[in-house]
């Protein structure tokens, strides 16, 4: 063979393989994931129940997938984003508030000092900062600080920290009629005011954290405004609870990253049929944070011995994410 | 022009309009609606919504409608369906309950006298008929029930004196890209067990009055029980309220029979944009039940003045409704 034709041979090969690869790349619905254990059992078991002629097949009515929220869609760390929220409320509303300058909590808050906060100041800056309003005035305060407000550490907006594995899988799901639901206890109305332009996950899909509310008519027009008292707490039994209460099926698939996300993992995990609750495990302190079993926030623990003893997938994200935030 | 080709031109002409009626009837999405001021303000406002061109048009994300279930997808006369389903549960349940035979207000319920019941009578037989079971024995319960009682006076299977008129307007709506949600004072639980095969409404939008649940551990299964205790009484304000805290988007569309209804349709109507509330007035003495303002089930008073005054679509069964169940 002459050396034309070997150039042009080796160039053939090259761009069969170039396109080869272009091809699966198309193919692949989960890029940001490494091939590995987590990757390989999320592909098997949504083949498992989309093939009609699988054993494990299920109607798409049944496809219900619920996701937690915080550390497991976006970082949790050093502090819930919400609170962060507030906290960042306090400090806008503090010029209406002179009070507030000697009122604890909201001095120490407004000196940042928070590290002496216990639960009880929490929920008077919860409060404060969530409540009194009615739901189209939260609704517009929680959209601006979304799109402006920026962390403390990383300095990126918040949206920018959410997971771009997890948006793929979400994506995933959706592609094979899934309906997916955030299952969180991140309040409702404050994640709503976001997760459909960042998740595709519209408000009638999102269970969270609740605040009574109270209907008044204001000049005939009626309103409703939040009042400060929490209605539901969307954490641990309650989950599964509030998963009955809102969805109505038990979910065929659950992601969560705590033991408060357990009794959801549970409650998936009992149905009849293959099912699929799985973990994200915070493993990587280079690229976002390393915490379990000791941490005050997304406390990892009982979850992640019941995660072993049954087998269920446990998310190495140092090692099985490509990528952790969207470019 | 001979005879033969007289007939000839007669057939065509003939064949012309029997095809066109055809396409007619094929074109209308509400053939059991007779055509009146209802049928015609519905299509008009889904034409409203739905073009794209139209000052009015809403995004497909956006169309959510809400339904009332008694009295507006079905009849609730003598009495709400779901507690003659609580009256024929006291009598299957009573062999395992000797002393019901002289307990009240069980005694009177197996007697049949019903009349002098009060409102915390009826709690003890709702508690005891549709509590203290897990949620997939409930589930099991109103099914079989739902698939084998009859009504008390037209003998008639319960799911079959639902309303042809509405199941064809909640076909249309959904046609049109519209997301359909029950909002009913009815249980929850009982709704879910048959409306998806009735009404075509998942579970996932089944808002209606829950009872308190308990997650617990049978033999590290997990289950959740039914509790006696009325968490959300799903009825006039609540109604509003839990399109908010479920739903989480104003309604452009919602349906309602009574003043219980009144809220879901100020709620609806005080949204930004075109909107439709719509009452059903029972005037059908005949084919089904004539009441309103007197009524102790289903009064519609207050909202028949409120619907006049500000122009809300009421639809006259008797006049409107070319049939009222399906056949």
């Amino acid at each position: 063979m002459k050396m034309a034709h070997l150039k042009k041979y080796a160039l053939a090969i090259l761009l069969s393989l170039a396109s080869l690869n272009l091809a699966w790349a198309a193919a692949d619905p989960l890029p940001s994931w490494n091939s590995g254990p987590s990757k390989t059992a999320i592909i098997k078991f949504v083949d498992s129940v989309t093939k009609e002629d699988s054993p494990d097949f299920v109607p798409v009515a049944e496809r219900i997938a619920t996701f937690d929220n915080d550390g497991t869609l976006w970082s949790e760390q050093p502090m819930y984003f919400q609170v962060q929220f507030a906290l960042d409320r306090v400090k806008a509303l503090a010029p209406s508030h002179p009070d507030w300058q000697t009122e604890e909590p909201f001095a120490s808050v407004l000196k940042g000092d928070i590290k002496n906060l216990h639960t009880e100041d929490l929920m008077k800056v919860l409060y404060a900062t969530h409540t009194g309003m009615n739901t189209e005035e939260f609704d517009a305060i929680a959209k601006e600080w979304i799109a402006t407000a920026k962390h403390p550490t990383t300095g990126k907006k918040y949206t920018n920290m959410v997971f771009q594995p997890m948006l793929e899988l979400l994506d995933y799901l959706r592609a094979n009629d899934f309906k997916t639901f955030i299952v969180s206890g991140g309040g409702t109305g404050f994640m709503r005011a976001w997760v459909e332009s960042v998740y595709g996950i519209p408000p009638e899909q999102v269970v969270g954290t609740t605040f009574k509310t109270e209907f008044v008519m204001n000049n005939g027009v009626p309103e409703i405004k939040r009042l400060p008292e929490i209605l539901v707490n969307d954490d641990k039994e309650m989950k599964a609870l509030e998963i009955y209460e809102r969805i109505g099926r038990q979910p065929i698939a659950a992601f969560g990253n705590s033991d408060g996300d357990l009794a959801m993992l549970q409650w998936t995990y009992a149905g009849k049929g293959l099912r699929f609750p799985m973990y994200i495990h915070h493993t990587d302190e280079k690229r976002e944070y390393k915490y379990d079993r000791e941490s005050h926030i997304g406390r990892l623990d009982k979850g992640l011995d019941e995660a072993k003893a049954k087998g269920w997938t446990v998310v190495d994200m140092a090692k099985e994410w490509k990528t952790v935030y969207p470019n």
